[in-house]
């Protein structure tokens, strides 16, 4: 009886080992393909160069839908569509500008500004007003209307450098923008100035979306560069009325019809259950949405790509999802798991690769201890390829939707310090985006898909 | 008894807590000075914007050995010193040309080469010869002198873009640089042409040292442009009469006075212990040598300011030295290590940081199995910094010949992707170096140097 046990366990054993060896044969062939024969450089090239800025409702993003259709169809996924959706369409309108006015020091003299996303325009008039600065909501709440009344508030709590994952710093500051113009509408302000999220001393400064509060009235914010931010902090330590001057001629027009882009392979044994990866297509106006998040959806693509090109059939559905409108409305993100929901779709997994193309670190996770300490498992077969890190909680903004639904989310993790050197910015271009950094982080989502689709996720 | 007994083994215990919390809040304090207060990027910029490129022998060589000994002594080290060290002195001359000649396809056209460190120049008459592409030595000498003889050999075999440290792909394949020249010339051929290194394809080509072996004619040597690299091989396919023709100007010169620079805190308990952490000063003439090895430098300078803005004060003494000649002699690690032993002075470690300034990935390790379990029992400390690969040999060139001296090597292990887009070619400028990667990669290596200083590698 012992001996028959004893060669049971064996058997059981050897059959992981097996198991185990060929897993780790076919993760090394998926980085084969991405490093030697890869496309997603190619297509992030194009999506760049040739199409550029993408915000939601532009011309640019119908180009970006047609071209990541287009793009999937050549590779011959097993079906690609269209699925549609209604997005805003905020536009910046022509050139802004921004001002500080009557310093003592140094008299008038411009600073690099940008609206935030969503924001009313000033008009031709402008804003002009004395500046209250303050760090934090609390600060702005002590002030009360009596301080801040037919001002502009200056929110200038900086990022702070010492966190070391980036995206726990930018968290660390993002109300202010976010939130800021509702906040100090409350007490009567006129305007908001906001300090760029970005952790260095930049010359050019960060958009990025508001949401305005219901019944406040809206102001017109914009971001300002932060080099300039603590220019105007130390002008105004020694000058209380120094006056600011913004003008912006932005607006939101009426809703625009758009698409999410989706392209699928079909699972050989269990077609009902689904995988899906992706990232958002659309993309500030600024730069050409290289990192953010071009990258994100080359990669989803690249892993579909990558199985295809290796006659990998997958047991279960997978899908490369191209959300629309991520940056100033979620409306992609929110109409993907409606549609899932009404279909009834068996999603098992959702990953979504939203940080930037840079160097593999490893995975976020929002899921249940069980699917994370699955998933854990696997860590000895990804760390060879610098996956080391799955420690986090978080999938993506797009995939937020399906998570409230119960599907296990995972965000692809890729090293965070450049990322909010270009968040944002015109300086979000191809040639910030190294072609290997890019390719690590495609065969690191198929790789884990990869075993996600053999063993399932119970 | 019992009792007694687990009452000690609690007291170690919490003892050796008390001991970690501590280690984890003074490293703590080390990346916050230097992300938040650093100097190693503004160093960096001085270096390599206002010195530049600073190949031995050449007056920027010597500009950069004066400001670092000046940046030294304006942070209050204990001793600042010059070590003298001859070096050679090899001068690139006027402009190179390179040309596929006779070409049916395309004529004659100009291709992107530089000559290669070390190497002798053609003069003003140049090189034209048919050519011989091999991919590897055994091709070379089975091929022998009949097919060789009064050709240049074409050496293009690429780096192995599947293998992910990159420095082990790069090590697959700088035989044919470092030693292509003189194997070539036994079989008779009058110059060579190496595919750069660098695993893209690229516009540019990328220097380095070669070495003449004694008794073998010595014979001009030019990296091409990867992108060259890859339209001669495959012009040749089709044509095999073509010639390629290249103009070098370089020449060595007689050896040259320069120096080692040092900067030392002295140790409290143990001064005649020392810990050495180094970079090297020298760079290619091409870029400004930023990642190779300005980063290395500055960061080495950075551990002992981190350690003065501390109020740290060492058990054991520390020293920056910023080697001279690492690129096309290593005459100053040689001098180094000679010095010490002359001295009898007793490294306990020796750090190198010459991989690049990029987000610190680990540590690498030439030293006893004894030596490599107690700076891997530290994991748990420096993971959370991203320190995770604890796994690779080695320390770094200058620091090897200390190595043969029985001293413990630690090389500082960024992430290595980026690398060989910039080592060794006109793109190694500061704009390539990341403010955050750098400064994490100062205070990784202050970190570990802490430890180490703490209790002692035994």
């Amino acid at each position: 009886m012992k001996k028959i046990f004893t060669a049971i366990l064996f058997l059981f054993c050897l059959q992981n080992l097996i198991a185990q060896s060929e897993d780790e044969k076919f993760i090394r062939t998926i980085y084969d393909e991405a490093l030697a024969s890869g496309q997603s450089y190619q297509m992030l090239e194009h999506l760049c160069a040739k199409i550029g800025a993408r915000l939601s409702g532009s011309p640019a993003a119908a180009a970006a839908v047609e071209w990541s259709r287009q793009v999937m169809k050549s590779y011959g996924f097993d079906s690609v569509w269209l699925q549609p959706v209604m997005v805003p369409h905020w536009v910046r309108g022509q050139q802004e500008t921004g001002r500080i006015v009557n310093s003592k020091k140094l008299g008038s003299l411009a600073v690099n500004i940008c609206a935030l996303g969503n924001s009313v325009g000033t008009g031709p008039t402008g804003v002009l007003a004395n500046v209250v600065e303050v760090k934090s909501f609390d600060e702005l709440k002590q002030l009360g209307e009596k301080a801040v009344k037919g001002k502009i508030v200056f929110f200038n709590r900086p990022m702070d450098p010492k966190v070391i994952p980036m995206f726990a710093s930018y968290a660390g500051a993002v109300d202010q923008r976010g939130s800021g113009a509702s906040e100090a509408a409350k007490y009567g302000a006129v305007g908001v100035v906001v300090r760029s999220m970005g952790v260095n001393l930049e010359d050019y400064p960060h958009t990025g979306s508001l949401r305005y509060a219901a019944g406040v009235p809206k102001i017109p914010a914009v971001a300002i560069a932060t080099r300039h931010a603590e220019l105007l902090s130390s002008l105004l330590k020694e000058d209380k009325e120094i006056k600011f001057y913004f003008e912006t001629h932005c607006e939101m027009l009426p809703d625009v019809p758009s698409f999410n882009v989706i392209g699928e392979l079909k699972g050989s044994e269990f077609p009902e259950e689904i995988i899906a990866v992706g990232g958002h297509l659309d993309s500030w106006d600024l730069g050409q949405g290289a990192h953010d998040d071009g990258a994100g959806c080359v990669q989803s693509i690249e892993v579909l790509r990558i199985f295809k090109a290796l006659n990998h059939r997958p047991k279960r559905t997978i899908r490369a999802v191209m959300f629309m409108n991520e940056e100033n409305g979620l409306r992609g993100g929110n109409e993907y798991a409606s549609q899932a929901k009404l279909k009834n779709e068996k999603h098992i997994m959702a990953m979504e690769s939203d940080r930037g193309g840079f160097t593999p670190r490893g995975f976020t996770m929002s899921a249940t201890d069980e699917v994370k300490s699955k998933i854990r498992s696997w860590k000895p077969l990804l760390e060879p390829y610098g996956l080391t890190d799955f420690s986090l909680s978080g999938g993506g903004a797009d995939i937020g939707p399906l998570g409230q639904q119960g599907v296990p989310l995972v965000g692809y993790l890729p090293d965070s310090q450049r990322y909010f050197s270009y968040h944002h910015t015109p300086e979000d271009t191809f040639d910030k985006v190294d072609k290997r950094e890019l390719e690590l982080g495609s065969a690191s989502m198929a790789a884990l898909i990869y075993l996600v689709d053999k063993y399932g996720l119970r």
